[in-house]
């Protein structure tokens, strides 16, 4: 990660200038990864209830409690900043429940893939924003991002069942490529509404973003990562 | 508690004794309380899509993100005595099965009275098994059972709802005596299949339980603190 080292946000001494930008973005991701882990824990906890035995079930309800932890620390975060966290995932409501409604899984496998895709670019995603962002908040995004070991829960589970019936294959590899596209469609979105946000990417006045090679770069790790996901799980992407 | 004092089990030398007997009846303990907060973890999650509002939700969210956290308490307590959770929640399934098919809540409000009423007398009812087991046993459960604070939150919510229409009283009043009811009938059937569990109370051979005079008090016991949560919410029990 060339571009830009660590930006110090909120202990600066000027509260209004280049300072108090990246703090409104840096608070802003706060508030989205909040708000994700929310509407993860509800769509875990949904798709525990497709699991076809109770030790599956076990595994989602796990993933489900940690995201209510991640969830936890985030609004610990924002409340030692003085910010509600209900304030905070408000503008990411929108973005995230449209995500949430047009990627509804059909089934268990659906979901453990949506869970690992979806999820993995999005992760990926809000590591490559906290690289412009301070220490502190940088430590905290990773942490809550972090795979927890059920990386090899979802893919052993759904190379099994494509190994049972390979024309699974197919249709979760559809599925993969859904995902991805209603994911860009709704970054877009929050892009163009959060200003502070993108500006943490794309720099100010102030401070120079990442160029338009930096950019394509990003994208480059970002496809990258997501072709190396589906490949796991023996998908073509 | 005068009926009897920590029974220091699993320390014991003799493996076959009436060690083996207690042993057992903390495991089926533990299992039940492993099986317990999944299925309540489940619950609160399809609760919580009852919400009126946001944090409502989180809330709920956040109580069962702690239904799992206990889950993984309980599971690490029995794996370090050898015991797989999933085989030690076996025998759990159908009562624990049973009593949320018969008490789904229709509504928001019903789901948090179920959440205090219906939980708190079963709290009850495991502290007082836990009385009969090794002090580090019983410490977990007492842990895992400890209210969270969450209790303010349950009363302040049902008590608005009297208020703004106390027709609402009536019917959560009939809710909440189903719930106690449906409980015994599950704990019942527990008590039948499970000897273990069960000669923790009532004793065995070589160890006297509770008489009669005793089972009465804890009964007093059981029924004091479940019209004082009735009382906290404006029902009557």
């Amino acid at each position: 990660m060339d571009e830009q080292s660590a930006a110090g946000l909120g202990t600066g001494p000027s509260a209004d200038g280049p300072d108090a930008a990246y703090r409104a973005g840096a608070l802003d991701l706060l508030g989205l990864l909040a708000y994700g882990a929310l509407t993860a824990f509800d769509r875990l906890a949904e798709d525990s209830r497709m699991a076809p035995g109770l030790a599956d079930k076990v595994q989602l309800a796990v993933m489900a409690g940690q995201q209510v932890e991640h969830f936890g620390r985030l609004r610990s975060r924002l409340a030692d900043s003085g910010i509600d966290v209900m304030a905070a995932m408000r503008p990411f409501h929108e973005p995230f429940n449209g995500f949430h409604d047009h990627t509804r899984p059909k089934d268990w496998l659906e979901g453990l893939v949506k869970a690992y895709v979806g999820d993995g670019i999005a992760a990926d995603f809000y590591r490559e924003v906290a690289a412009f962002v301070d220490a502190d908040t940088r430590a905290l995004v990773h942490e809550v991002l972090a795979d927890s070991g059920h990386v090899d829960f979802v893919v052993g589970r759904v190379r099994q069942a494509i190994e049972s019936d390979p024309k699974v294959g197919g249709r979760l590899a559809l599925w993969g490529r859904r995902l991805v596209g209603e994911a860009l469609s709704q970054a877009q979105r929050v892009a163009a509404d959060r200003d502070a946000l993108t500006s943490l990417l794309t720099g100010t006045v102030d401070r120079p973003g990442l160029d338009l090679a930096a950019v394509s770069r990003m994208f480059s790790r970002l496809v990258e990562n997501h072709t190396r996901r589906m490949a796991a799980l023996g998908l073509q992407s």
